[in-house]
């Protein structure tokens, strides 16, 4: 996606140990106008698909869920991040490994809101190592939901998460692939 | 806002502790089409005051402060919860104490997000106890930004958040407020 592209050259920043900052549009600060594009470009890659529910995780994702599903006219739905035991009972749960943070966490969703009438597009504004999409996958799975595929935002091409993700048979749709990031400068796999 | 009423009195549940669960259409799983008249509303409410900016805490609020950001045609800004000091420097913080959760956590801002030149308002999922809320405005008060007032879809009437905050002069729009839960029975305070 080419304006996306263009933005995360003009406005990111790769900060030391190859982390790309793009906090002033994406992950913190977000540009409504550009969540916008973005969602229409995810409809326009998954329209046909009978996507009944757009899942992400909190916290980052919601926002593209939330502006993603109004393109699909269905719900949007958060997996929750906890330290604790849910004491409802009624979810899925699976066990996230964090890059970012260390150790591991737990993500959970409420058993009702994914059936296996679902057909669901997971989104995210991130994916490296995977590991998020994986949990998400698993919940997906649990619930007997099938999947339509991942609408990724920024995917890290150097690490491996898109590869184990599309090994799977998963459909992965990234609208900007970042090859590599050498002293600062991003560099972009082609993509038509 | 009767059809927020409406979809509380439909779907909302009553849980023992006067926990008030929406989670099949605010907080877990998002009606995206119920949020877009959420974000109708807070600009019918708000516009004319000159905001440039939607601000809103992790997680629940970020999906509300993006569908209302579209109406205003201004960024969507989300103040990040972190148990760990952040080695950037450059953020507003502020302590805020958990009454879900028990304790207190510290939410932060990047300082070249919000500027003197902001015109803020502040949207959250509820209001019950106020804390929050009191973090969000520290950070815009320290940031020398103004604040347009505050969107809340639901505020606990029954607790003291709502009036700590409107005792301070600043404008608190609540689009529903309950007096009090009696028996799983949820009864509003009347609005115009």
């Amino acid at each position: 996606m080419k304006l996306l592209e263009e933005r995360i050259l003009r406005d990111g920043h790769v900060k030391e140990g190859n982390i790309l900052k793009v906090d002033s549009f994406l992950n913190h600060q977000m540009d409504i106008a550009l969540y916008q594009e973005i969602g229409k470009e995810f409809y326009r890659l998954f329209s046909g698909c009978g996507v009944t529910k757009i899942l992400t995780i909190e916290a980052s994702g919601i926002g593209i869920a939330c502006v993603t599903a109004q393109f699909f006219h269905c719900p949007a739905l958060f997996a929750k991040k906890s330290r604790t035991k849910n004491i409802d009972g009624e979810v899925y749960t699976s066990q996230v490994e964090s890059f970012t943070h260390g150790g591991s966490y737990q993500i959970m969703v409420a058993k009702r809101f994914l059936t296996p009438d679902d057909r669901v597009l997971i989104v995210d504004d991130f994916l490296a190592k995977g590991n998020a999409l994986l949990g998400l996958m698993d919940i997906v799975d649990q619930a007997g939901a099938s999947l339509a595929g991942c609408g990724i935002v920024v995917e890290k091409g150097f690490q491996e998460g898109g590869r184990i993700v599309r090994e799977k048979g998963v459909r992965v749709e990234s609208l900007a692939i970042i090859d590599r990031m050498e002293e600062g400068k991003i560099v972009f796999r082609p993509q038509e």
